[in-house]
């Protein structure tokens, strides 16, 4: 490539790099604004959450539209490439970040005037705050092209699994003791079920930054801790 | 292009269309498997579709592997570069669904040993069967090129929102009439869940089969009803 070709591309890598830059911000204020709107079934901060998720798939679309045209106007090979790639797969992952959030607010506007007890909403919390420092670190990862994140967000991941089995059996527990705690349980298990969820979007970013830095592709086999161990015999 | 060119090219985009029809295939056996052995408590069953995963995840790996390939190779044009692009996008759907039915056989598992009661699991069979048609009808579209069957994908997940919905609030009864069947309906709640979002799956591809055909994205405004309103005051 031409030096003048070379700096447009590096413009456009740049550009990528920013938009998903932009993409992990709102995906991290979304899911902070839905857990507060949980813990205080604010049903207005959980109408903000629902509008944003709108940007954030716009923001995806326009990642994977621009992605694919970069590859098919610069053919970029090794390094070049695998910086477009992994730009396309974690605004993949940020738009489903963005899903689970909106799906706990949703939640938040159906729990309103539902029988609910607020200690119950604790161990959510808590789970939700772990969760956050992954995306986080994960994103501070990617700026910084930092590899080394890959295995300390997938190790951490392993908490998350560990605190989501144990709070389902907490939340499975007071719904045996009062069954007027069921349907706000069972609201709170798909809360959850969706941040463990966030967790593993966290650690699919870091199996992409991994990719990005070595060209080496993380296997599926990564452990997995969760509910199904809280309730087998 | 020249005519070998376009020969070559033709054979590539055959070959990706030819995975992406052995994903859905597979797709919908692991479905299929999962649901059965959810009726049946049958864990090998299940092993089985936790055991297939593996094969998805890495049909996946590969079409998306050669779409960016073909399209840095080839700098594919409009309809040429859609049918690459859709061709990634419905596998990512198909790997989706896969975990999705993972996931079931794995509650399979958990399930196992604890009280049960087989008439709880006929709703989620029903709602399998509908989310099963909704597969084989998209991938036969897709097959076909038939963009008008995103209409009537898009309409008929409708109706699996609303059994889902319907679903949801059978179940929670069930959990306040006898709480020896929390566990068991909360995994079954989850399981219906998981089926609902292989509906929006489906959902997902007729959109791609309609942009494939007519260059237009279908936005994420599609009508959308769930359990929220089975709860809401």
């Amino acid at each position: 490539m031409s030096q003048h070709t070379v700096a447009a591309f590096d413009e456009e890598l740049t550009e990528l790099a920013g938009w998903i830059a932009e993409m992990g911000g709102l995906a991290e204020r979304m899911l902070v604004s839905a857990v507060t709107a949980l813990a205080r079934i604010d049903t207005d901060l959980a109408q903000t959450v629902i509008a944003d998720d709108y940007r954030l798939d716009a923001a995806q679309r326009r990642i994977e539209e621009n992605g694919v045209a970069i590859i098919a106007r610069r053919q970029p090979m090794a390094r070049d490439l695998r910086e477009i790639v992994a730009a396309m797969r974690i605004s993949s992952d940020l738009e489903r970040v963005g899903d689970l959030a909106k799906n706990i607010a949703k939640r938040v506007i159906a729990i309103n005037g539902q029988y609910q007890s607020q200690r119950l909403v604790l161990g959510v919390e808590h789970i939700s705050e772990i969760a956050l420092e992954q995306l986080k670190f994960v994103l501070d990862a990617y700026t910084a092209r930092d590899e080394v994140a890959a295995r300390v967000v997938r190790e951490r991941d392993g908490e998350i699994d560990a605190l989501y089995t144990s709070l389902f059996r907490e939340l499975l527990t007071y719904m045996m003791e009062d069954p007027r705690n069921i349907t706000f349980c069972t609201h709170l298990l798909f809360c959850a079920k969706n941040i463990e969820r966030i967790g593993d979007h966290a650690t699919n970013i870091a199996e992409s930054i991994h990719y990005l830095a070595t060209g080496e592709q993380l296997g599926p086999d990564r452990p997995k801790h969760d509910e199904f161990e809280a309730t087998s015999p």
